[in-house]
């Protein structure tokens, strides 16, 4: 079991103190992400004039629909996957039907 | 192109109005995520004592933790899917090695 951090990370220029067993490394990069965000909304016209609590609302919802996308994006992988698993299980089994004719006919031969 | 769409989610107890190309559908399910996440943030004991904006920063974090771990996840898919096309190739050569062999031989049978 890894030993409880205490990690200080800037978000928004402002320093939040986090408490957990993630390295600083990550937590620094999550930071780094959501700082990203962040700058990607302030760029959106209008956002500096929403109130604090919509632009809070607007930056988790932002960060969520990329959970979601990279979520989907896990899921058909893990389709394609278990096409290829199939695919492999199809393939060796025609592999060792081909090894066996094969010797057999080596065997009948040798005869 | 689809058209832009504007819903109303509830996040947090508070009616937010979005705009954009995504599905009210696809929206609802992000805000849905959204609070479930804020529900269980306010699991946490100390957690409605912390001002606004740090509650609103710890929800970010935690989605955006959420989003590295389905990130991680799809690349390790990823990795997964380049080892087993590489598989794939590598039988379907030995496949057709091992058809080549038996068809000479069965023709040298009947020759």
């Amino acid at each position: 079991m890894s030993a409880k951090n205490t990690t200080k990370v800037l978000i928004g220029g402002k320093i939040v103190t986090l408490c957990g067993y993630e390295s600083e490394e990550y937590l620094q990069q999550v930071a780094a992400y959501i700082n990203r965000k962040l700058a990607e909304l302030n760029d959106v016209r209008g956002f500096s004039r929403l109130p604090a609590e919509t632009k809070y609302t607007m930056l988790s919802l932002n960060v969520a629909d990329d959970y979601f996308k990279a979520k989907k994006q896990a899921e058909v992988y893990e389709e394609d996957l278990q096409t290829k698993d199939k695919e492999l299980y199809d393939l060796k089994h025609e592999l060792v039907t081909l090894q066996m004719k094969l010797e057999k006919l080596q065997k009948n031969n040798r005869q």
